[in-house]
Parts: structure tokens; sequence; C-alpha cells
């Protein structure tokens, strides 16, 4: 068994993209969050996110709103961003307080700014196989942790748990392209799937994004799969101080022992997204000034 | 084994819109379809179309261009039926000539308008599970024929062969949805997939959409799969006149003999393209006189 070390993986995109913005000309990229209401944990993930871009040289603003802004408020202020020529990238944290619709407020992010990949147009150019748009980090994240270790995709049975339009559908569409990484038969399995156990055992590469803590066996697997665990869950822990630590949707201790490779939880998928954030800023960046 | 009868399911949604058009109050319908060239398929096929719309009730306008029209003209074209508050579908007969990009062509259509579902935000809205959008019409087409020929989706393991942005992508996506017909386990597979037998066989439902006459043989299914096959390809035939008959991507002779349900080549699939671009252009109409 090999370990996926997505810290190592992230660390060497966020190496390469200091790289590629410090050859800048004419300025440098920008990316503007809005963070609504005082969630601790939209609080932490945005300053993490502040924290790469600055090591990278993209600069950030940051708008808060608080927790009862009303929607116009909101769209007013996505709408000033988009009208930025300055700014090239716009992420609207999530989650949005209960009275603010999601879907409804990413798509009012103009799509060429949509760094998030969350936008209706950048999921559609994912279907259709357009590389200029943007993926959601999440997936693109995947794909680089896949690429960068060298796993084989091109006719391989890729199953994926979980239809999130986040994550399950698509990893899928990215695994199912005409494209390295992609070119793979591809299986997605969710909650209402039967004898999930005879399709997981034929999986060359399993995708876990379900969100069910150790929710994958070693029985459920085939020896030498390799393992892409996207989960992220909490279970009691008395033994640490906060109460409880993180682990995946696969039971890394027993499955870890079949498979050829595997991502850990947590080091794995999670470092990716905030580098494929950044990625996808530069890239935003990129289309502004070679045109 | 039962057959899918797409002659008489298309018939009876054709009954259905014609009862439906007949109860509108103020007005009816209007698809315009745009035609490039003499192709006599094209001719044919748009020819089929507006007989179908005279005869549900729905208003079809006809626009003619050269086939060495310029991008220039053929967007102009767009844009005056996009603008033009009456019509309230516009369809580009496919194949254009090969100056033009057809991708393009179809997201110059407003998504509103856009009745043949090949926007990218029509797209994006399928992935999305939004029902506003307007989905393709020969997936769509597939789904009417699995809902009413009573098949179950839920749960059920779904074989896609064929991973195109007309038809396998949209038809997995369609099977994959939280609704009914939906909820199955989706497997994609196509050109580069290995072992395909290996996965066909496990099908509850195949749907076969790559193109390739007879590809699809009785030791490929298992007993009792209900088959829905898209493909239609032409065989050499010096019993007929025209000098070919016209074959799915299934062995129909043999596979029949196993599944439980099978659509026939022709009068499957065929028929209900042309019915679902009824149907969405009913909805285009409704969607503006709702509001």
């Amino acid at each position: 068994m090999k370990l996926i070390d997505g810290n190592a993986i992230a660390k060497s995109i966020i190496e390469e993209l200091t790289t590629e913005v410090s050859r800048l000309k004419d300025g440098r990229p920008v990316v503007a969050f809005i963070r609504v209401g005082e969630d601790p944990a939209s609080i932490s993930y945005v300053r993490k996110k502040q924290k790469t871009a600055e090591q990278i040289g993209i600069e950030s603003r940051l708008f808060l709103l608080p927790e009862d802004v009303s929607k116009t408020a909101l769209f007013e202020q996505i709408d000033v961003l988009n009208c930025d020529p300055s700014v090239n990238g716009i992420l609207i944290q999530a989650p949005l307080p209960k009275h603010i619709d999601e879907t409804e407020t990413f798509n009012r992010v103009v799509p060429h700014k949509d760094v998030d990949g969350f936008n209706t147009v950048n999921i559609g150019k994912l279907c259709q196989e357009d590389t200029k748009g943007f993926v959601a980090c999440t997936p693109a994240g995947i794909i680089e942790l896949i690429q960068r270790s060298n796993i084989s995709t091109e006719g391989k049975h890729v199953v994926v748990l979980g239809r999130s339009l986040i994550v399950g559908k698509p990893a899928a569409l990215l695994m199912l392209r005409k494209a390295v990484p992609g070119n793979a038969t591809v299986t997605i399995c969710h909650s209402r799937t039967t004898n999930l156990e005879n399709i997981t055992q034929q999986a060359d590469i399993l995708i876990a994004a379900i969100g069910r803590a150790n929710f994958v066996t070693a029985d459920m697997v085939k020896e030498g799969v390799a393992v892409i665990d996207v989960g992220i869950n909490r279970v009691e822990d008395s033994s640490r101080s906060r109460g409880y630590r993180l682990v995946g949707d696969v039971d890394f201790a027993q499955v870890s022992k079949k498979a050829s490779l595997i991502t850990p939880v947590p080091g794995g998928v999670g470092p990716m997204t905030v580098a494929m954030l950044m990625h996808n800023t530069l890239r935003a960046y990129q289309e502004v000034h070679s045109t």
C-alpha cells in the first residue's frame, strides 16, 4: 500500500502556482471572498484560503455581510464584483443563511469569475468537455491526485459513491472524458443502490463521497484497488482534547491493507481543494490577460 | 418478451399535446426551424417535425439559409428569433456546414427557447436536477418510454452504452436523478471500456447508443433485461428496393428472446424525439404565458 499524500501534492501545486504568479508581468490575480455571518467553520475556511492566496501572491479581498443580509444586498455585492475588472475570481463561502438560495446565488456570479465552478454554465461545460469552464475544486483536486499519483484510468472501472453536484457527479463526468485522466468506465452508486458491495468489489478506482464515517469496509473492495476518500466525518474520541477525530468514508485501517494506493483523512483530498481554487483563480486571470 | 412500441407511445403523447394545445386560451405555441443547406436527411427531418407540429396545433415557421451562409448571418437570424416574443422554441437542424461550429451555434439560442436542450445552460440544469431546463429530445424520449412502459428504475442497475452529449451522458444523468424514473445505479460504458460483456450482463436496464449495427448480442445480456435501443444503423439488404434496412445497436432477433421488454428499430426511440420536441415547445410556451 502506498499513501497518496494530499498535503505534499497540494504543496507542489501551490509552489508551481507561486512560480507562475511571480512571472506575471502586468499585475497579479485577485480573488474576492464573500462571507455571510459568523459561522466558525466558514471563518476558518476563508482564513485558510486567504493565507494560501497570500502565499502564492494572489491578492484576496474579503467582503463580510451580516447573517440577516437581504438577497438584494448580497446580489448587489456580487454584481459589483462581477463588474469590477480588477477582480478575477469570486467565491461565496457556503453555507449561506437559510433565507438565501445557494444555487441562485452561485448563478449570480458571472461564469468567467466563478472559480468555485458552481455556476450552471460551468457545470454544463464540464458535461460538454469544454475545458474553458471552471471545474469545482473538490473534483478537480481528485483528478490532480489521480494524475500526480500516476494512476492510469483509461479503460479502468471507476466506482463513484455519491451523486452530489459538488463531488459525485462532476467526478464521474471527469473520469468519463476523452482525456487523461479519463476514458474510464464509470459507475455511480448512492443511497438507493442495491447490492452495493457487488459493485464496489469491481472497482479499480473507488471514489467515496457519501459522508458516512468508515462506511467502506475491506470486504467491499478488491485487492489492489486505488481509493480516493472524499469524506470528512467527525467521530467521538475522548482521547482527543477536542472530543472527536476526523475520519473518511473509508475504513482506512482495514481497506489500506488491500489497496494499492489510498488517500488518508485528513491529508488527502482536503488540502487539494484550496490549491485548486487558487489554480482556477490564476486561470481566470490568464483568460483575461491573454486576450 | 414484450415490445416497447415507440410509435404507439409517441402517438399518445402527440394526442395529449393536441388536447393541451386546443385548451390554450390566448394563442398557440410557435416553433421556428432553421435549416441550412439542402441535405436530404435534414429536409426530411424538418418536414416530419413541421407535420407533427401542425397536427398538434403548434405553429411552425421555417427559415432556410444557404449552405454557404456566414456565421454572422446565421447568428443574426438566431438573434431575431431570440428577440421575437411570438417565437417560443427555436430548433437549428443539425448537421451544420463544416465552417460553422455547432456548439457555438446551439449556445446562441437563448436557453428558454432552446427546445432541443443543447445549450450549455440546459445541460448544466440537467446536471443540477433543475426541472426548469429543457432536456434533449432523445434522452427525454428514452425516459418517457421507460415511464410509460412501467419499467421500475429505483435501485436498478442501468448500463448506458455510449457517452455522447446528445444521448449517453444526459440519459445517465436522468437515470441518476432523485426522481421517477431515476434513482438508478448507473454505469456508463464506451469504446475504451474493457470486459464490456461483464458489465452489460449486470444490466437490469440497458440503453444502447453507440451507433454500431447489432453490436449487443444475446450473450452480453441477462435474462429479463429491459432494452432501449437508440441506434439507427443502415445495413446492406439487396432484398429491399432501397438496398439497405435499418437496424439498431442491439441484435434484436436474438436479444429479444432474453429481454423482458425491448424497443424495436425502427419504431422505438426514433418516433419519440419529435414528440418530445413538441412537448418542449409547449412547455416553453407555458413558461412565458404563466408568468
